[in-house]
Parts: C-alpha cells; sequence; structure tokens
C-alpha cells in the first residue's frame, strides 16, 4: 500500500492488462457488456477494471464460444483488466439448485432450465478459457444470518473446494494459455467473527494470495454486522494485497467500507438502479429522475459532476427521457451513477493520500446523507 | 438541383441550422431522441437533419417547456437541421379520433386518453414553439387505396387546412421569433393520379413552397401504385424545391424513390429493426442477427460498412448482446441501421453526380435483394 490513514489504504495492483489503483470501483458487465455503456464510455469515465460473470457467460454465450473468438476481452472489446466472478453466488441465488455436494453443484438454467454441474476445478476452467485477470475461487454463500451450523458447514466445504481449485488453478497456469492470472479466494464466515478469523486462517494456510475477497456480506445481514465482520478482519489480512468487498455498493457503503480497509468493489446498482430512473447526487442524495419537480429544471443531474450525461444534457430532457421510456436515458443514466462511484473512489485516493480522507469522508456522508428526504 | 440524371436528382437547400444536401436519409426522433443513439453518434454517422414529431411532443413532454428550455435544438443538444411533422398521420393512426370537423381533430391521447384539439393553426403555433427548421402542415391522411369520394374530400380539407396554417405561419413569421423556418406543405390524393395532379395544382396555387412533402403513400396501398403516383408526380412538381417524401423508407424503397425524383426521407425502420434484432447488410439482405449461424463469426455486421459497430465488434458478439436482451446490443444495431440508408443516400448523391446512378442502383439492388432468403 502506497498510503494508509488509519485503517483505509490506497495502493495498486498489477495485472496483464495493466494496474489498478485502490480504492476502486469496479463496473458489472454481468454478461461482458456493462448494461447500455460502451467500451469507449467505460474508458471515458474512468473504470480500470470491470467484472463479468461465469455463471452467466457459462450459459450464454458459453465459454468456449468466447475462448474460440480470443477470450473476453477480444469479445467485448475491452482492453483493461477484468475479473470475473465465480459463479457460486449465481448458482445458489439464480438457478434452481438442485444438489450441493461435496463434488460440486448441480443445478438448473435460469434461463432454460437445463442442467448443468459446477465444480471448483470446472468453474476455474472456464475463467481461465475466459481469459479473467482475477479468477475468483467457487464458494458455498448462505444468506446473511443464518445459524453456526450451517455457517460452519458453508466454511469448510468453500475451504476444500478452494485447495481444489487451487490446484486445477496451477495446473492450467502450467500449461500455459493466458499468462499471471490471480486467483482470489473467498473469505466466507457469515456473521460469526469467530468463524470469519477462523476461515481467514485455513485459507490463509493454503497459499500466498495476489488478493482476497470478501464474500458473504451485503447477503441480507444488517448493516452494523457487515461493519464489524470487516472491522474483525481487518487486521488480519495481510496488509499488502488488495481486499475485494463482493456486491458492495452503494456510495455511502463504499465509503465506509473503505474507511474499514476495503480496496475493492462491485455492485449492480449504478446500471440497475438507472433503468428504475434512479441516480446519485451528492447535494440532493439519491434521487428519482422521474420526480415532476424535474420537468423543467435546467441543471445538471449533479452540478459537481464531469460524467458525459452531466456535462451535455440537462435535468428536464433526462427525466423526459425516462418518462417516455427512452433508451438513451438508460445509458445516460446509468454512465452518470457508474461515474458517480468511480469518481468517488477516485477521490478517496486522493484524500488517503493526503491525510485527509477522515474528516472529508465525514463530511461527504453528512452532506449525501442530510440530503435524504 | 446541382446534377440529374434522368428523374433522379442531387442538390441541397438551406435551413437556419445549416445545409441538407439530397438525396437524404433523416433518422427519426419522434420524441426529441433518436431511440438509442446520442447526438454525437448521430453526427458521426453522417446524420444531416432529424425527425421530430408535433403530436408526440405535444403529449410529451408539452412544447411550452421544450419552448421554455430553449426550443428542440437545446432541449435535445442537437444543432443540426430539424423536420417536425405535424401530427397530422398520429392523430389519425395512434390517437383514438373523436372527431374530425373542418375546424380542426378532437382526438384522446395514446397514453392517457385526454382529450385534446389540433387545428391547422395549433400544430403550426407548436411547431414554431419547437424552433423546427422545416415545418409540416396539417394534413388529413387516409390509408392507401380508400374509395375515391374519401379522398376528394381529405384533398378538400387538407387543402383548406393548409391555407389556415399557411396564414398562421405567416402572421407568427412577422412576429419574429425562430429565423426563416420553411413550411411545406403536403401532398394527397391517395392512389388516384389525376386527384394527385389535382391537389398539386390546387397547393401550388396558394404559395411559393420551399418544399413538399409527398403525403399518403406506404400506408398500405401495393408498392406499384406508389411507383405509379410518384412517376405521374415527377415532371409536375417544381424541379428547384425538394420532395420529402414521408414515411419512407427501407434501402431498396429508397434508391426505386430517389429513380422517381424523391429527395428527402425518413421512416422508423432502421431504429425499429434493431429492437427486433433484424439488420440491413448489402450481400445478404436484411439479416436477423439471433441466427444460430452468427454464434461464431467473427465479422463485422456488413463487412463493407463503416459504422461504429460494423467497425468494432463482431457477429458473434452482436448476437451474443441481442439474445440476451442487452441494451448495448440495440444501440449499436440502430447506429448501424441508421448508416446504412445515410450512406445509401451518399453513395446515391455521387453516382448522380458522375452520372452512374442507374447502373449502380441496379446493380445494388440485384446484390441486395438476390441475397434475400
Amino acid at each position: 500500500m502506497s498510503a494508509v490513514e488509519g485503517s483505509a489504504r490506497t495502493g495498486s495492483f498489477t495485472t496483464p492488462h495493466g494496474e489498478v489503483e485502490t480504492p476502486a470501483f469496479m463496473p458489472v458487465g454481468t454478461l461482458g457488456t456493462v448494461k447500455g455503456v460502451s467500451p469507449e464510455e467505460l474508458e471515458e469515465l474512468g473504470a480500470s477494471m470491470v467484472l463479468a460473470n461465469t455463471y452467466h457467460l457459462y450459459l450464454r454465450p458459453g465459454y468456449e464460444i468466447v475462448r474460440e473468438l480470443g477470450g473476453l476481452h477480444d469479445f467485448m472489446r475491452w482492453q483493461g483488466p477484468i475479473l470475473t466472478d465465480s459463479g457460486g453466488f449465481q448458482v445458489f441465488s439464480l438457478s434452481r439448485t438442485n444438489e450441493i455436494r461435496d463434488e460440486g453443484v448441480e443445478f438448473q438454467s435460469h434461463i432454460d432450465g437445463s442442467r448443468h454441474f459446477f465444480t471448483p476445478e470446472k468453474v476455474v476452467e472456464i475463467q481461465k478459457a475466459l481469459g479473467a485477470d482475477v479468477v475468483m475461487a467457487f464458494d458455498e454463500c448462505p444468506p446473511g444470518g443464518v445459524d453456526r451450523k450451517a455457517a460452519v458447514e458453508a466454511n469448510d466445504r468453500t475451504l476444500r473446494w478452494l485447495e481444489r481449485g487451487l490446484g486445477r488453478f496451477r495446473e492450467l497456469e502450467e500449461e500455459g494459455g493466458h499468462p499471471a492470472q490471480s486467483l482470489f479466494p473467498i473469505l466466507q464466515g457469515n456473521v460469526y467473527e469467530d468463524l470469519r478469523l477462523q476461515h481467514l486462517e485455513d485459507v490463509l494456510s493454503l497459499g500466498d494470495w495476489n488478493g482476497m475477497g470478501i464474500g458473504g456480506l451485503s447477503v441480507g445481514e444488517a448493516k452494523e454486522e457487515m461493519w464489524r465482520v470487516l472491522e474483525a478482519l481487518e487486521g488480519e489480512i495481510p496488509q499488502e494485497i488488495p481486499r475485494y468487498l463482493m456486491g458492495v455498493g452503494y456510495p455511502d457503503d463504499l465509503l465506509e467500507a473503505v474507511a474499514r480497509g476495503c480496496d475493492m468493489f462491485d455492485c449492480v446498482a449504478p446500471t440497475r438502479n438507472a433503468r428504475h430512473a434512479t441516480v446519485w447526487t451528492l447535494d440532493e442524495g439519491q434521487v428519482n429522475v422521474k420526480a415532476a419537480r424535474f420537468a423543467r429544471d435546467p441543471k445538471p443531474l449533479d452540478p459537481g459532476c464531469d460524467c458525459y450525461a452531466c456535462r451535455k444534457f440537462d435535468r428536464a430532457y433526462l427525466r423526459h427521457l425516462m418518462v417516455a421510456g427512452e433508451l438513451l436515458g438508460l445509458r445516460l443514466l446509468s454512465i452518470h451513477n457508474l461515474r458517480f462511484l468511480v469518481r468517488l473512489a477516485e477521490e478517496a485516493r486522493a484524500r488517503i493520500r493526503d491525510g485527509s480522507f477522515g474528516s472529508w469522508s465525514r463530511g461527504w456522508l453528512e452532506r449525501y446523507r442530510g440530503a435524504r428526504v
């Protein structure tokens, strides 16, 4: 890490497709496209790394097709770093799961009901075929607040799966192919601090990791429980590797998590909210663009924002687009929300570097939250 | 006209927002946005003039709001020429029409059923408020092939409405406001050549027009009837003004109509087809991008096309986007289809200029049509 302020850190890590400065927000491109946004727009809004999803790309278009076409970078025409989620979360949350065994998970596609089988080895093979810069290990992710027994079982299985995934990852590395990819383990343990710490110790005993996913948070538990778990983990995860808090976050959650030592973030909210006409602004918090009060408003969405939508269009027009259900509106609001989070991470980096993160983020959160109706 | 080959012509006309070279295809931005496409993308794909619609903008967001925000050019951030359709066609085709009287048309909004009243004066006022470069007169447009009596009545009413619209247009011109807008009349007469010629004579007796809409075609009649009507009108409309064939067309129709002396075109097909995954290509005609044969196809949509989608992406990826229902796919296919027509008009201009339009368009149509399954 190049600078630290309290538990907040800034630094960078290297991937085969370039450097990623942290804290970083990674736009989610589930199916090999960040919904509504072109590769050039992603670059312009400052995205350094994007996410894609193993489960989704395995079902559509199929990882063999993506490999045949040169891997995911060539397929989606994005030459920056890509992290692929392992599909563990989706297998449990999206598909009809038929059976979880130690061997792997049998599941039915949420699209056509077809049957498939994922093993820890298989999801590594898929991600290697996609050419991901960061490959995530296969994990079992139970909902927030399951009982200890279920949490222990999920931890144990996730650990056994990690060992197998790592073995397959090393075999494939030796066989060649896309170079220098990293495998990140995913920490589980639900809301139980002792289970979290035990799992961390077990995971660390398996290898020297380049980075670490923190999973099983933001899955239904209370916010305070998430902060408590992050605070417990903060001092224990090796300081020199990036920590990826999976599925977080909203702007305020991102700042709270940076303050607790997290470095990488992803969330579908920027594009999903955009599709529901919801945008983030610093002085008015989260607002719905369809609100009648915007009908004649000649101001940009967020006067402090430098995104294409804010530089080019006014609220009255954006409201009109969303009320009329126009495609351009979805794109513009997505660009704004993505830029809002990417810029928040950029500013967090600068503030940590000059030692003003604590006071700045407190002020920012007050402004943002104070504005909420 | 700067060059003529047979009945095909090329030239240009001037608007307050710039020159338009003809033949020209005008992308349709019904609600003040060409569906899925940004102003920069419109410019990049070579659009010189875009369309918007009086009926739609009157209902949403309301023309007073657009005027307040500086007119349609400022509202949608498009500084090129804009033509607004009068809403005559939409009042009859989209809304629940309650009563057509000589005074005007009472109709119910297709959105919320609210009641409204359009007169020829009112639609001119709305279009002046929007700041259109070309204002279209209010017309009655019966479906293709109605009986003579209905066609005569529609002609007569359209003529009386034109006189009143022109009067209001001149009053507003004198009052100032947006300068040098043009009012185009709309020729009706359905499939009856003698009624078409009579209506033309009547329309010409009312004023010196800067251009002329040809309406009531491509509204259900056979293609041959459309060509017959255009051939009858061709020699009779003053040669020096542009002729706008409303609602046409598909690529082959555009070429056929250019050969019959038409200069300006609009059609929702490029963006609507894109939303149904249908694109135009020279060598394969109209194709559906979702076709299984594209799943591993590394070629651009149309190898001869210079649009952003064809320069940047391959068929396999575009198919994937459309199969998965991704927003980016709609945008890319829209850009391609729009560019296809804009470029076809560009090439027609060049070919008319060098005298090769006849042979070139025959060859083009054979290639394009030969490819159809």
